[in-house]
């Protein structure tokens, strides 16, 4: 699964090596290796999935994995010839696989190989782009004609940037694919680690953040923003979105075409933007919510569940913004009221 | 109105050129050329200034603008001898204007010309100042005495510092004018882009912003703060205002003297504050509003209309802080009576 | 008080020149200079602290400082044989013989001598370890073995990192003891100024802050995060605890073991947090709060109170999530209520 253009591979890991990673017991050895890792209902070949959740039985059942980890209720729902590994912590055992599979996967280059130049000479940069001074541009970067990229900006191995762009001073970007015509204002981090972790008795467990950012064509990002890549999906940066300063965007978030994003907004994971969708200023966001086309969110919501497309909302958590102003303006007028009913009932003491 | 020493006029445009841009149609010809932009009340001769909205109807009929690009409903407000183009959507075509006017406003160079020394043969540096490795100074940048400018900061084209300031690690700072004593600490980005769009049956079309920060004497900027240029006027922090960490801070907003800024505080564009406000963490403030002198606002309180000075404000939207206690107060009890009124009730049943 | 690793002393201070600095009277002249600053609990022999509050006259009666500054109604309290100020403003004093004591507090170099070097000579860097481009070292630099600084990281004098380390590009650190297997994404801000200021008659002045920051094993912290050092005591980030991206920590609190802290978190000073605590996106925290071991505060919740440990908190100012949740819920239905009795009592009419 991962883009080998931005993280390398130091598998495959045999069952025998899995088991002593991770403690999990073997339920059927096909003899198979694990090569990567995926999720259930992406696995192929070679991979490996894992299964904690009984949601999640359906995709087992019908995973193209070579290898799967579950706990032992949930085993005996993998197809007939997968591999079987036993674990009271699948999601766990996964973790560390990934990381097994993936040891440097925060690093922006091959482990221990840090570039030794400031821009290497695998890089491709087009026609008309002109590098501010301090610019670091690692192996196999592509960008396209007429970019500028400015002073101390850190382009990882492999980022792809299309024509036009224009990347702020002090800019670093890893594990990205950026269309044309972006701009990305001074000091914003695109395709850094996701914030994923396994609990476990010791303390909190990384998960390895094995996927990409990817930037479609016309995105304005503003200063001091983090995208973080995905986990093992992408996170997506839709057409013509506009984004302001200060803006969070968690791993496997997919915002839209055309949206407005400003100042603050705290998008978590896994979320889904449509198009034309305008979130207010600190408007948070939780993970795995869907916001449908054309909604705009008032500055300062909350939102806690999905909301469909074309109305306004307001308020925490996040509701039709009529019956949030409602709300607000009942509360008024019942803190009003409640306080002359106390002055009356002195009266009639 | 833009400033020479930030940005790089592309002019003159004719009003054949403009028409072409733009698609307006020419209302009354007298030969102008658009030499530059400015807003209705500002402009003077060979300027170029829109109106697309009744209210600034009477702005139309006094400015002192060359050519004005309005709607058909409102050309006619124009002064007479005034050049005339009529448009369908007069924000979107002005914001086309001065693109094509200023070209590369987002740049802190000339276009296509970075500068290719750390520090600019033009710049001039005070006695007693100290430059870390790494730092990068543009052309005709003025740093005054005894000023210590960290690792890696990035100063652009034109910017001037006065005396005894401290500029931190990966500062970047552009298109500001910066007085004495004044602490910038590291990574806070100050004078990019403002935030602003017109919207368009094709996406959101940026609107260049050509103006400038203004940073008075003895202001302090915390980290990874974001302060944007102003679009047309400045954006300007008063004397002596304090400013923590991660403070956006939106284009034309004006923030009085001494004022205090805590943590994560969004400022929009166009607001103004008093002096000796003080705004807690996280606290929003939506644009155009006005905070008047001593003003206090609790945190995370978000301010949407204009508050008179001299009180302490809290909740959202912003109200007097007393009332929005009562507020919470009553909904506190309210909850717990109603829960009551379920228990006696389902006791009759 | 003031570790010398990061502080250059430049006392002692005799009584004359305090005085002549604050304009404080002598209560009582013991020839004792100052020759550091201290709290009153902490403070030593030859160290200063100060007595503004009536709640502090027992930690005053019981100091071990040298020299007190109080005002004329407390300073009959200090300990016989204490060398005695009396001031109107003695925090004001405080503050102004703290800056004359380390006058280049904010510096990571010794006031007007930059490094000259990109890694100083004195540095120590463990075998195994990288350090990319741009990267620039301070004296006394102490790094462990497997570290990976990435491009254009700025270490301040005298921080020490431990083993395994992960420190990503631009992020600048300062005044700080790290931790092994810490991770620091880019961008983020490790040591600089704490946000504290006297109010004073001519504006806020800057009280210098003497403490450190102390990262401990495990760490891991987002991107462009900023944790402020302490002011005369260290900010304390406990072991495997994960921060995400744009999180705001505050000069002097103290974050347990293995918390977690989801982006757009803000914690101002002084706050305690126990283990295990879990803070959602968003979160504000007010100064001096304590939160208990393993409480859970949920998203866009302002903390203004202490919350002991084990529950489940929401809201604003946070209570137990279900008395939230239900105040949420009644005011939601009163909203409807309300409405209804309007349309019931219009149709009495």
């Amino acid at each position: 699964m991962a883009d080998p253009r931005f993280f390398d591979n130091h598998g495959p890991l045999t069952l025998a090596a899995i088991v002593k990673l991770t403690g999990a017991e073997v339920g059927l050895d096909t003899g198979a290796e694990a090569h990567d890792v995926a999720p259930l209902e992406n696995a192929g070949p070679r991979q490996l999935a894992f299964c904690d959740n009984p949601k999640m039985k359906n995709a087992l059942s019908r995973t193209g994995a070579s290898i799967v980890v579950a706990t032992r209720e949930l085993i005996d729902a993998a197809p007939e010839g997968v591999a079987r590994l036993v674990s009271d912590r699948p999601s766990l055992a996964f973790a560390k696989i990934a990381g097994a599979l993936y040891p440097g996967a925060s690093l922006t280059w091959p482990m221990g190989k840090p570039p030794l130049l400031p821009v290497d000479p695998s890089a491709r940069i087009g026609a008309g782009s002109t590098l501010a001074l301090g610019v670091q541009i690692g192996a196999d970067v592509e960008i396209g004609r007429d970019c500028v990229i400015g002073a101390g900006a850190v382009i990882g191995r492999g980022v792809q940037i299309g024509h036009g762009a224009f990347i702020g001073p002090h800019v670093s970007i890893s594990h990205a694919l950026i269309g044309d015509r972006v701009f990305i204002h001074a000091g914003s981090r695109i395709g850094q680690d996701g914030f994923g972790y396994v609990g476990s008795p010791s303390g909190h467990f990384k998960i390895p953040q094995l996927g990409r950012v990817i930037i479609q064509d016309g995105v304005e990002i503003g200063a001091n923003c983090c995208i973080d890549r995905g986990a093992l999906a992408d996170t997506v940066i839709g057409e013509g979105t506009k984004i302001d300063n200060l803006v969070q965007i968690g791993h496997n978030t997919r915002v839209g075409r055309h949206c407005i994003l400003v100042s603050e907004v705290g998008l978590s994971g896994s979320i889904e933007l449509g198009d034309f969708v305008v979130l207010g200023g600190q408007v948070g966001v939780a993970d795995h919510v869907k916001i449908g086309t054309g909604a705009q969110v008032a500055a300062k919501a909350g939102v806690t569940g999905n909301l469909p497309g074309g109305q306004v909302y307001g308020g925490f958590p996040a509701k039709p913004v009529g019956q949030w102003r409602r709300e607000m303006g009942a509360l008024s007028l019942f803190a009003k009221g409640k306080l002359r009913r106390n002055v009356s009932s002195s009266g009639k003491n």
